[in-house]
C-alpha cells in the first residue's frame, strides 16, 4: 500500500524487490497481483489465504510450545488477514489442546471477531483507520477464518491509543521494537481485555516495520 | 550516580531499592559503598570486581557457546569495569580457545585497551565524557583486568557518533532498544573497527537503560 511505512517499502527495495504501490482504499491488491503474475508468469504469493503460508507461519505456535514450562492457558495474537493465528493455533492446539486463543485486531478492522461470532466470514467497513498499517485487510481469509471458526475462543478489539502505549511498554520493559500492528496482543493484555493473573499466557508481538518519526512521536507522547 | 538515566533509577526503585545518588565526577562510589555496608551491616555487591558477578556475567558466553553453530571465529562485548567480558571470555575459551575477544570501549574511557597494552592497570582521564553513562570506570577491575590480560585480543575504542548510529541500527535492523553503552560492540564493527567479513562473529548487546527521550533524539538526528 502506498501508505506503507517508509521503512518497510525502503528494506523490501532493499531485498531487491520491485515496488509497485497502490491505493488501499480504492484499489483491489487481489485483482492487481493477479494481473501482474498472469502477465509476467509469476507466482501469487498470497500473504495469509494459503494453506503454505499458514503452516510457515505455525512455526510461531511450534516455538511457543517447546518454550511453555508446564500448562499453556491462552494465546494472544494480531489478526489481520488471519494466517499467523491459524497457523498458531492448530501447532498450539496440538500441544494443548485445551488452551485458548484469542484474536487481537484494531477497533474498526475486528473483522475476525465478528466473523467468529456470526459464524461466517464478514467484511471491516470501508473508509476505517488505524494506526496499525498491517492489519487492515477487507476480511478474514478464507482458509484462516475456516481454521480460526474450529479452535479459537474470541476476538479482543483495541483503540489505537491501546496499542501506542502498548509499544512505549515493549520500549520501556522489553526493550523491544514492535510495530503497531504488532503490539495490537500486547495491548490487549495491558488493558485488561482479557485476565492474565495467574494464567500462562503467551502474547505473540510480531513485526518491527515502524518509521523511527512515528516511533519517536509514539514515546514522545507516552512519556 | 545522579546522572544515570532515569529510567534506570526509576525501574531501580520500583524494584524495591532505596536509591542513594551520588557525583560520579568528585565522589568515589567504593567508598560510599563500604561506609553504608558497615553502618547497616549489609552486603556489598561489586558490580565487576567479584569472581561470583564474573561467573555470574559468564553465563552470557554459555550461551554463545550453545548458540553457535561451527566455528566462533571472535566475539566483541562492551566494557566498563571488566566483568561481564572477563566472565565470557572464561566461558567462551572454553569451548573455543582460537576464538579472539575483543573489548569495546568508549573513546575516553578506553582504559581496558589501554591497560591490556601496557600490562598494568591504567586509569581514564578523570573528566572524560561519553554519552555511555554505564562504562564510565575509575579503571579496569583487579579481577577482570587479571582474566582479561590472559584471555582478551585487544581493545576497540568507538566514538559517541559510532554508538548514537548503532543505536539507530538496531533499532531499524534488530528491533532492539539498546542503551549507549550497550551497543558499543555493535558499533565497533559497524565502523568496521574490526574485520568481521567470512568470519563468525558474535557480538554482545547489553542493555536497554535508556530514556525515551534521548532514544528519539538519537532516532532523530540519525533518519
Amino acid at each position: 500500500p502506498e501508505d506503507a511505512p517508509l521503512l518497510k517499502i525502503e528494506n523490501t527495495r532493499r531485498y531487491g524487490a520491485e515496488i509497485i504501490l497502490y491505493d488501499r482504499y480504492t484499489q483491489d491488491r487481489e485483482a492487481i497481483g493477479a494481473e501482474i503474475a498472469a502477465k509476467n508468469g509469476s507466482i501469487l504469493v498470497k500473504p495469509y489465504d494459503d494453506p503454505r503460508v499458514i503452516a510457515g507461519q505455525g512455526t510461531v505456535g511450534l516455538e511457543i510450545t517447546e518454550q511453555v514450562d508446564g500448562n499453556l492457558d491462552q494465546v494472544l495474537c494480531c489478526v489481520g488477514g488471519g494466517g499467523l493465528i491459524s497457523g498458531v493455533a492448530l501447532a498450539v492446539k496440538e500441544t494443548f489442546p485445551d488452551a485458548a486463543i484469542y484474536a487481537s485486531e484494531p477497533i474498526g478492522f475486528n473483522s475476525m471477531a465478528r466473523s467468529l461470532k456470526a459464524g461466517k466470514r464478514v467484511g471491516n467497513e470501508p473508509g476505517s483507520k488505524t494506526i496499525c498499517d498491517a492489519l487492515m485487510p477487507p476480511n478474514p481469509g478464507e482458509y484462516p477464518f475456516a481454521i480460526s471458526y474450529e479452535l479459537l475462543s474470541g476476538g479482543l478489539s483495541v483503540s489505537d491509543s491501546q496499542v501506542r502505549s502498548a509499544m512505549a511498554e515493549a520500549f520501556l520493559h522489553l526493550k523491544l521494537v514492535v510495530e503497531p500492528g504488532g503490539v495490537v496482543a500486547l495491548a490487549a493484555a495491558l488493558n485488561g481485555l482479557i485476565k492474565c493473573k495467574d494464567k500462562t499466557t503467551a502474547i505473540i508481538c510480531s513485526g518491527g516495520n515502524v518509521d523511527p518519526v512515528f516511533f519517536s512521536e509514539v514515546l514522545d507522547g507516552y512519556f
